[in-house]
């Protein structure tokens, strides 16, 4: 039951973020197959990142192809111009929902990631854990940005990483009391956090 | 007998390889360092990313060093202007050479990633056989562009990486009935489709 | 002894790399997330490769998190203006000072890299157990220069990247007569001559 709850969100995250790595394709004016690994690596990325660091083998993106083949059959619907038109005539729904699945997706990343650290390492410090989960919600988009030649998002502008994170660090610290309890508490603090910082245009103090 | 026929076309594709990431840290006027290291990277940087994704440790690269040390001396030799003029010379006759053996290194990195994809995993799924043979082909070339600060090249134009693609599938869907049928019904739609790309210009649709 | 020695230079090293890391994320005027991590990633990248290259799991930067939370404290930092103001009052002291730092770090990095192919593989060959000294020394800046959107610094100009690999051949072609030599070695090598090319301006050849 959980666990189903879990894939549906899994599945709703991976279709967000195969729309932001597809759209940035097709901004930078790649091809089909850009766009398509764009989106796929957008939305399996930080995945397969947590994997390597985690040494999980092989990484959960190969075991189970159902994420990067949704990602890459969304991706392919983006491409298409007549999809994109018909999104420009409802911008303001179609932004607001999106947001809303984003949120949902960088929550259930963040959760997972530090719920596969304590899998595989159930001795993992707060650092560990945490600097897990979050890279797990952001890292998709750091390969996206680094592969489509422009200074990553996460670095420069809004609250997001910090949604992610704070989320992560409330994951794991409440882990002992129990996973269920403890990933809940993380989805919903990131999900908050990241659209009140949208809606609110919340920014962290930038250098000058 | 196979092993040595893979081994010499495993060279052949290493010294394409390192020419073409050479050249590319020689237009963005790198020094000698960098130069070397882009060739070798390039040469060596698809299979890094395997052995990476499929945990094979060490990594080709260093358990057996000839291929980084014949990338490293081939991007010298790049380095050096009498070598560029040389080549200067004989321009047409130069990139047919490259372009053919470079489609040779491209489809024997390919089946190689294929056939070490099923040795660590034997009961590897299609997607994850044949991403992971894409991957070895074409991971290489990612980093240098990476590297070089320009968008990747396989993700803009040409058909290049889907040429690696097709291989691969095929490669992964013949695999049960032998490897070496498998690997040279890969190696040869890999090298065809990747000429004639080249010939015939084929681009696959860009975004606009 | 030798543990409380080398893990001293380490905090130092890290202590150096973090400033270079923060100085790039403060120039590519990133916010304060962005700064803190780019100080991270550039004190601790290098090791995480390492890591991922030999297979060593969780990756030292998560095992031990004294050095990540080092590079983000200093980072913070330097995201100041007063701090940096101070900086700019005595210029010419802090950049000797920096850079006599950055050479220490530099070399415990690349020396400690080697140590760490030795112990996971005792057989390493000297390709193998140079490259991952030198990768260990360097990773962690061409990471920081990915990430900022610049191409690797090492990549272009000086012999920095150089004075580790000399002495991490150094350090492994002593490695049979006893570790203690040899990582002294390796690492007055590597202290000597990357101030030597900051001092004299030594560059490589560079492609014209």
């Amino acid at each position: 039951m959980t666990d189903l709850f879990l894939w549906i969100l899994e599945i709703l995250g991976t279709v967000a973020f195969a729309i932001s790595g597809a759209m940035v394709g097709v901004e930078k004016k790649m091809d089909l197959f850009g766009v398509a690994i764009l989106g796929m690596v957008t939305a399996t990325g930080g995945g397969a990142i947590r994997d390597l660091l985690l040494d999980v083998t092989p990484p959960a993106v190969f075991r189970n192809p159902v994420y990067a083949l949704t990602a890459i059959g969304v991706s392919l619907l983006v491409f298409l111009p007549v999809v994109r038109r018909a999104f420009l005539q409802h911008t303001r729904a179609y932004e607001l929902t999106l947001r809303v699945i984003d949120a949902v997706g960088l929550s259930v990343f963040t959760v997972v990631g530090v719920q596969t650290a304590f899998t595989v390492y159930p001795d993992a410090n707060l650092f560990f854990a945490s600097f897990i989960g979050a890279l797990t919600a952001v890292g998709g988009g750091i390969l996206r940005d680094v592969l489509a030649g422009t200074m990553p998002y996460v670095f420069v502008k809004h609250f997001y990483a910090c949604a992610a994170l704070i989320g992560a660090i409330a994951c794991a610290l409440l882990w002992p009391l129990g996973s269920i309890p403890a990933m809940l508490t993380g989805m919903a603090l990131t999900i908050l956090l990241r659209l009140l910082a949208a809606h609110f245009h919340w920014n962290l103090p930038q250098a000058k």
